[in-house]
């Protein structure tokens, strides 16, 4: 298997009755969340449509374009980062991804870009999204003082809901390339439709092995998906209420922000169970392997005992060795001939042996190398884990009202009513 | 005050008994912090003589240096990262931080060196830190294979420990040029020492100013210190085992990370009280204003109450405008003539609000500016109310004992005995 889930120590959980009820019905869950239609993430893997639309915007842009500026916040920018951090160094187009409004930032990237060689692709699945639209007038206001208007609208794409919204009137007035979000994915869950599919293809990424890749993972990962269901689950009712993300990998960093994304808005949730008003979730935690064991670890080892612990890590690899010097030291010379690679590992390891020997629960992820492919895998993986959770805590994982309220305020603060 | 704190609706906790008491007790332990000579850090602020040390080594290093890549690990690569982060587009040497060992990491920045132009400097107060050791054999054969060893080590400087430590021998033995680590400041709190003072100078950021915000921060800052001490100590003993550090600044969001492992590595300990075994610390969380408001806020405003929330802002800035496009649209009109700066301040309380009219706990810090001297006010700040906290929990806030285990593994791993 591709990717690897090691319970580790935590193994003989699996033989407990509590588990296996359990078990069961995420079993149960997972089945139904595959057919249902309502629910649009799992049928993904098998729509290649996605990518044909890609093709075919892809060849109405201008020729000469070097760099692709994203304009997206939240769901509609985390799963591209994810996968352009991953193989951002061998593309054939730059992706820059402005998923925030600080002006400082927005200053900084607009000198990173010429306008003649930019496309702008605006993400929003209602239309409304106040960053990406500020972003965009500010973007589009540019390109158009740079190139004027018909140039302007010729280098824009437009990703939205295929019928409602400001942004889809004004594709429509504008004559603008426009792509469909569907309408039953929601912005987290929306990596592999024109959100991500689209900046992607037009990067130079093989996205077919993306769908691929989701495609294996769907056929036989669900044991692998409902396990961490599982665990997620028994060690949050369990009273951890922390769960650490610990990615060993610099390329994988991003996807800890993507799944951290859809792990809080997914499972983060207050629900009414018999009149009483209970409020749900697990924080996440990000942690960069091997640099915060110089930071976190402390409190990871020494502190209270409120965590489950996620480790990631690839599989040794042995390319980058580190070569003699100073070897007359022996603390200098012990090193020599070992790899990079092997390092890491070592010290992820060190340091799961280490929690582990003070009883914290650890489980560990493994993959083989990063690659299209696998990405596909854990993107489905973490989606149907994500969505059978949601399921076993009797919560909706695919809305957020939460959100709502500060967007109000803020609004009404910059004088919209 | 460049730096406010405004404690919202929480300001009501100062008229409480229990605050009172806390305050007095503070106040004897910032003195005494204060007054400790084997507390170092809070010395720093008076100590020009690393920015002398940091001029006479920048002279020694050959001519025609546009480069200078650190190597160190958690306190001694965090501060100086902080600071590059907020002044790194105008300095006049570029700064590359490697604290990590990653092996696709280790390959994509020696791609982007080019060693006849660059000097190293590698950082390890016990001298033996595996992974910038690790590093230093790779970049220094890297410089040794392109210009020879003459030269490999003319543009090397190793900061350490005055006496002790595998890479004081070095240095002795090779003649390479080094800095000291005051013995008595620890990794975490180290960015005003050789650690950062030297690679910030060398790179052209303004230390003295640095140190000039640090110094009236001690000198007005006490109060403030101590009331974040206490706010985290009643918050986190009255059930809040989650912090979440909420910065609504691109270029402040690398002091966040700084923080995190001085309050991590300085509060998360277990302790002896009555024989009994007491676990302490809250975990930290990094959020990033506006952009998690699309990701977390789902999760801080439903989920369970289980987080004390400190924002961080700047005043509005009014530099970039949002300009007219799209303006038949409401939905876009109501955007234009608003700078990117009220939007992020209007994002900001709207956030902060929604999260207090859910009965959350908020406080808020608030900035000026992003200047040299702000920055060495909000050093001082943290490193204070992070030593004070330690105190009124009765825990030792400047030792680790945490990290050693997991480190002892790996090297027995890596076959060290």
């Amino acid at each position: 298997m591709a990717i690897k889930l090691d319970l580790r120590r935590l193994e003989a959980i699996k033989s407990t009755d509590h588990f296996k009820i359990l078990k069961d019905k995420a079993l149960k869950y997972a089945k139904e969340i595959e057919n249902d239609n309502s629910i649009g993430f799992t049928h993904l893997p098998e729509t290649s449509r996605y990518i044909e639309d890609a093709e075919t915007i892809s060849l109405k842009l201008p020729d000469g374009i070097d760099t692709l500026l994203v304009l997206g916040i939240g769901g509609s920018a985390l799963g591209t980062k994810m996968i352009a951090n991953c193989f951002g160094e061998h593309l054939k187009r730059r992706l820059i991804v402005l998923d925030n409004v600080d002006p400082d930032t927005v200053k900084s990237i607009s000198k990173k870009i010429n306008p003649q060689k930019t496309c702008i692709n605006v993400i929003s699945k209602s239309g409304s999204t106040v960053e990406p639209i500020s972003l965009f007038k500010y973007f589009f206001n540019l390109f158009r003082e740079n190139l004027g208007e018909v140039e302007a609208l010729k280098r824009t794409v437009i990703t939205t809901d295929p019928e409602k919204g400001n942004l889809r009137k004004l594709a429509t007035s504008f004559n603008i390339l426009t792509l469909e979000v569907p309408q039953n994915v929601g912005g987290r869950f929306s990596v592999l439709t024109p959100v991500g599919i689209f900046p992607l293809y037009y990067a130079g990424v093989d996205v077919s092995s993306i769908l691929r890749g989701a495609l294996k993972q769907k056929k036989e990962g669900v044991e692998q998906a409902i396990t961490g269901s599982i665990v997620d689950y028994m060690f949050y009712t369990g009273g951890k209420n922390i769960k650490v993300m610990f990615i060993y990998s610099d390329r994988l960093y991003t996807f800890g922000e993507w799944y951290l994304q859809l792990f809080a808005e997914s499972l983060g949730k207050k629900v009414k169970k018999n009149g009483e008003e209970i409020r749900i979730g697990a924080t996440g935690v990000l942690a960069k392997g091997v640099t915060d064991q110089h930071s976190q670890v402390q409190l990871y080892k020494e502190g209270p005992d409120d965590k489950l612990f996620v480790f990631f890590r690839l599989e040794k690899k042995h390319d980058v060795i580190i070569p003699p010097a100073f070897d007359q030291d022996k603390g200098f010379s012990y090193l020599t001939g070992k790899t990079f690679g092997e390092l890491m590992f070592a010290e992820c390891e060190g340091t799961i042996q280490a929690l582990e020997n003070d009883g914290r629960p650890v489980i560990l992820y493994e993959m083989d190398e990063i690659t299209p492919e696998n990405m596909g895998r854990l993107i489905y993986l973490f989606e149907l884990q994500t969505a059978v959770a949601g399921f076993l805590y009797g919560i909706d994982p695919f809305n957020q009202p939460g959100v709502e309220e500060g967007k109000t305020i803020a609004k009404k603060l910059l004088g919209y009513n």
